[in-house]
């Protein structure tokens, strides 16, 4: 595993949370990313700067993951959505951290990823406003449940 | 784990392979996803139709991710890439498939998700096709690099 510092000065993610923190751990934290428009889309960060998966080691990289499926899983039993999108890009910000997407059929990208949503004629607006304000109802109890489920994680 | 058939008539990830199989085990494949603009995109693809890494038992879960994570490491090795991007999405075909991409900060939607790339300019156009030719000029000995490192799996 390449050395690494635990923090950057310059890196978002080891200067702010990068969202709403609703499980925190001595390793990771789990936070609602507070997206207008994808409501429920929640992030896995690795507290320390590290920049790949394959900068991890094996025990880490299994860890990181299974924290991601269990999340996966909450979100499928909360939010019931139709499709489930993982992502770990970085690009901008090139500290690990996993994206766990809830996606339906009407929301406004589908099916293309979130990051091309074509601009949308006004009846897919409506449907995919109507879509935000179904999740939005229910993301208090999909919230609550994350934190259920991790509450034991240190 | 919900039961799921094996294949499905309408999948294309049942049908087709998805791209050029560089790797066939069992219970998974790597493909070169051929794409012309991003180079070394690499798939790797569950061979039973599933659609989400939840409906997966833990043991497949670890499995296909140690895979993923395999093709990252060998993907940095050969081709240097400056960002790995790992994502599962699979909105148009949801068959679980991962896909590696080999990011570059000359590359034609860098720091962009590959997925909207904005229209490049004649500058980044040209440096683009500066990457695609190197990266090109390496993608048989990548190739060659991951069919060693998975010669031993079934």
């Amino acid at each position: 595993m390449p050395s690494s510092p635990m923090t950057e000065t310059h890196c978002e993610l080891c200067q702010t949370e990068g969202g709403q923190v609703l499980v925190r751990a001595r390793l990771w934290r789990i936070i609602d990313a507070g997206d207008p428009v994808f409501a429920g889309f929640t992030r896995v960060v690795w507290n320390a700067h590290v920049k790949e998966m394959t900068d991890l080691d094996s025990d880490s990289q299994a860890r990181l993951i299974a924290i991601v499926l269990r999340v996966e899983r909450v979100m499928r039993e909360t939010l019931e959505p139709h499709k489930i999108n993982l992502a770990s890009l970085g690009n901008q910000v090139a500290h690990l951290h996993w994206h766990v997407i809830p996606r339906w059929e009407d929301d406004l990208a589908f099916p293309a990823p979130i990051w091309n949503a074509p601009a949308p004629g006004p009846d897919k607006a409506t449907l995919a406003g109507l879509r935000s304000a179904t999740v939005n109802s229910r993301l208090s109890d999909y919230h609550q449940a994350l934190i259920n489920e991790f509450q034991n994680e240190t």
